[in-house]
């Protein structure tokens, strides 16, 4: 893959509560910790609906990332083939393997669910009463799914073992979890500022976040 | 993997709404796709909360699959590693199997959490009337969801071409789907019926369905 052409979408502009939460993050960030080249298609704010998009990525959504004219969606499908090919985001001995493939789907299909539902409570619903009552349920299954995380963390610096693409995937879940939650949860804190602050974050973000800056302007005046 | 010694963990017991729906399901139907031989630990309810079960699936969920000794945990990735191994869930052509790798993770993590949203609303928030008054709002979220995924299927049998791993998430995913709901996407319907007339998904539910028929005296004459 290192030789490969790479060509990740990502949008030239999302609102505020979006940027540097948006799911072409955990791509670049596997790909900048693996070292492979990629280029980046960035795409206007509505082009995902259009239909050339939606024949590479039937929910309209983003990432998208080509593979030598090979295209896959879903971020976590993405990250799982991008770790395959390098042994620093996929160990090869199998019982750490098997650690880490748990974890990918543990962080995907068991921690950002209920992290997802109170985000959309927060962001989408339009009912706000409902939401705000709604809530406080919502929050003791996020602690509840948090504390069993905590405790299969332990005093680890990495979630199975050495770093791997779990790690990322866990991080960027837990980085929408709202500031004051994460806050009960000390070893956890400590584990988004640890990954965070590898060099390889700070490249996607900063690769995200660009066009953002760029294209304010012109977006802030049409709405 | 056919020659492995597999161990699958499953409940003994469940209440009514979860019977049929619960996910080593998924695990079973891989396995008796795939041809292979498993054992079964079926727990008590309660067992899953205990140290001993934590240590290997640190959420306290069911199912976990022992290969050789090694135990993996998330219905997906257990899905995933059942799947590597045999060319009849996972086609072995690159294109194909990127495009299987993309539909597992789209069931899980772009279908199921709205799915699962209104399950949660449905089934186990106690206010009531908060939660009918955003499940309006949930129902577009996943009739949007549906109306793409039944777009991008159109006249196919399979979500990826020939039969894999992609349509044992998608119609487990599809299941949980309130039938009122489904019956608007005609071609979604035919889809999880087609894939639930499979031996091998008869084969799977009436495995996970057994116990719970044997045990029901027990449980409902302590509740």
């Amino acid at each position: 893959m290192k030789n490969s052409k790479l060509t990740l979408t990502a949008f030239d502009w999302v609102p505020d509560f979006a940027q540097g939460h948006v799911r072409d993050l955990r791509v670049r960030w596997a790909l900048e910790e693996a070292g492979f080249p990629y280029e980046v298609e960035v795409m206007a704010q509505g082009a995902q609906r259009a239909p050339a998009h939606l024949r590479r990525q039937p929910f309209g959504q983003i990432p998208t990332l080509e593979i030598d004219g090979l295209s896959l969606f879903e971020s976590g499908a993405i990250l799982w083939r991008i770790a395959e090919a390098d042994d620093a985001l996929l160990p090869a001995d199998i019982a750490a393997r098997s650690r880490v493939l748990s974890w990918v789907f543990g962080a995907l299909n068991s921690l950002e669910p209920p992290i997802g539902m109170l985000a959309t409570l927060d962001l989408f619903i339009e009912d706000k009463d409902a939401a705000a009552r709604i809530r406080p349920e919502v929050v003791r299954a996020v602690q509840g799914k948090l504390k069993r995380l905590a405790e299969a963390l332990g005093p680890d610096p990495h979630i199975a073992g050495s770093f791997s693409v779990a790690d990322i995937l866990l991080t960027t879940v837990l980085r929408d979890v709202p500031d004051d939650l994460l806050a009960g949860f000390p070893s956890l804190q400590a584990y988004v500022e640890r990954h965070t602050a590898r060099p390889a974050f700070s490249a996607a973000l900063e690769g995200q976040m660009r066009p953002f800056a760029e294209n304010a302007a012109r977006y802030e005046k049409a709405s």
